[in-house]
C-alpha cells in the first residue's frame, strides 16, 4: 500500500491512500493530477545516517564509521514534491544525495533491532541536500544540513512489502542519471538504525530515519531538475532555484 | 510579564501569565502549586549555542569560535520544570550546562540584528544536558545533546523588559553554587544569534535559541538536585534519576 497526504480540491489537507494515479480518502478517489501532493508525514525530527554507503564514504575521502553517523534536520526542511526548492544564496557548492527514508508509524524508544519492522510505517525518497560550503567548516551540520527546504521528501510512504530487499535507488539531474545503487549495500540495515536511534531518543509517529546517500553526489545549478526513483515507492521530483546574493 | 504553561485541575493545558506565585488565564487565577508547570513553549527545534562564554571554551581547552557554534535539539530532548529526569544508563560523564534560552514569538527568515528583538517573545532557563561519554566520539552531537530530556526548559518566559542586560545566571546542584555568571559575557549577543540562524531557518513561534553556558560544567549523579536561577527569570528545578545499565 502506499500512503499519500494530499491538499484536496477544496484547500484540506487529507491523508489517503495512492494506486495507479489515484487517490482514495474515505469515499472519494481523486485523480492526483486534481490534488496537491504534500509530505507524506510531518516528522518532529529527521535523523540522517552518513556514510551508510561504503562508495560515497570512498568518494568522499572517508571511512566507514564504526557506528552510524547520526546527524538531525528539522521540521523546517522539509520540502514538498514537485515544488521549487529555494536554496540559500551564495554558496558555491549545494549538491544533492538521494535516500531511501524511513518513516516511524509509532511512537517508539529502546526498540530491539530483531523488532524494529514492527515500528515502521514504511519507505519514501528523501534529498539530503548538503551545504558543502558550510559542513566543511563546522563541528555540527546545522547551516549544511539544516537550512529551510533542505529535505524533499516523498511522494508516498510504501509499505515494507512493496518495496524490494534489494531496490534500487537513482537520481536523476536534468534527465541524467547521477547515482544508482542497491539499498542491499547499507552499512547499517534499516533495524540496526532503528535499534540505534531509539536508544537514545523516543521517535514520533511521522519521524524519519533517512538511510544515506550512495556514491555519485555532485553540485546543483539553478533551474535544474532533480528526480529520485526508488523501486516500489515511485519518484520524487523537484526544482531547483538558487536566488541572487 | 512572565508567560506560563500549566496543566490546571481540571486537566486543561492553558497558557497564561504569572505573577508571585499565582497563575492567571482568562478570568481564573490558580495558585502555582494547585496546577503543573509544564514546559512554557512547545519548540520545534532548539538551536544551540556551544562556546559563548569564553570562560566555559577555556576550560573544555576550546578556542572561542570566529561565527556562533551551532548544534540541534529536537521536541524530544524537553522536559518539564519540577521533573525528574532520566538520564541515558550507563555512561561515565553526563554534564550539566545553565543556559538563557531565548523563545521567538512570530515566523521569522532573515531577521537583521537589530530588529531581532521583534522577534523574541522573552527568555527562559534550559539546562543543555551533555553527554560528554558520545559528544567526544561523535561528529554531529546527536548521541551527546538530543537524547530524551536533555533539555529541562521553564518555568516561564520573561519579557526582555524584565531581564536586565547583565542578569545573573546561576546553577546550583544539591544546594551547592557551581556555575555563576552575568549574561553580558557572551561572545555572541541574543541579536546577533537570532541573525545568523535566520540567514539558513525559519523560526516557528516557540521555537527556542539557548545561548550557552559559563564555566563551571560537572558531571550529574543519580539523586541530583538542579536549580538553574536566572535573574528576572526564577529558578528551574528538576531532579535527575540514571536508570541502572
Amino acid at each position: 500500500m502506499q500512503h499519500i497526504r494530499v491538499r484536496d480540491p477544496a484547500g484540506s489537507v487529507r491523508r489517503g491512500t495512492h494506486s495507479g494515479g489515484t487517490v482514495s480518502f474515505g469515499d472519494r478517489q481523486y485523480n492526483i493530477d486534481a490534488v496537491d501532493v504534500l509530505p507524506p508525514c510531518e516528522p518532529s525530527k529527521i535523523v540522517c545516517v552518513g556514510r551508510n554507503y561504503a562508495d560515497h564514504a570512498a568518494e568522499r575521502d572517508e571511512s566507514v564509521p564504526d557506528r552510524p553517523l547520526l546527524f538531525l534536520k528539522p521540521p523546517n526542511t522539509v520540502a514538498a514534491p514537485d515544488s521549487t526548492v529555494r536554496l540559500p544564496a551564495d554558496k558555491e557548492r549545494i549538491e544533492w544525495e538521494a535516500e531511501l527514508a524511513v518513516v516511524i508509524d509509532e511512537q517508539c524508544r529502546h526498540v530491539d533491532a530483531d523488532e524494529a519492522m514492527d515500528v515502521v510505517r514504511g519507505y519514501t525518497c528523501l534529498n539530503d541536500l548538503s551545504n558543502r560550503d558550510d559542513q566543511s567548516r563546522e563541528q555540527n551540520w546545522v547551516r549544511g544540513k539544516a537550512f529551510d527546504n533542505a529535505a524533499p521528501l516523498g511522494p508516498v510512504v510504501a509499505t515494507p512489502d512493496e518495496v524490494p530487499d534489494d531496490a534500487t535507488i537513482e537520481l536523476r539531474v536534468n534527465g541524467d542519471q547521477q547515482q544508482a545503487a542497491s539499498i542491499d549495500r547499507f552499512v547499517f540495515s534499516v533495524p540496526e538504525l532503528i535499534a540505534e536511534v531509539t536508544a537514545y531518543m523516543t521517535l514520533e509517529p511521522g519521524d524519519v530515519i533517512s538511510t544515506g546517500t550512495p556514491a555519485g553526489v555532485g553540485p546543483l545549478a539553478d533551474g535544474d531538475h532533480v528526480e529520485i526513483e526508488i523501486e516500489g515507492i515511485g519518484t520524487l521530483e523537484h526544482d531547483v532555484t538558487i536566488p541572487d546574493a
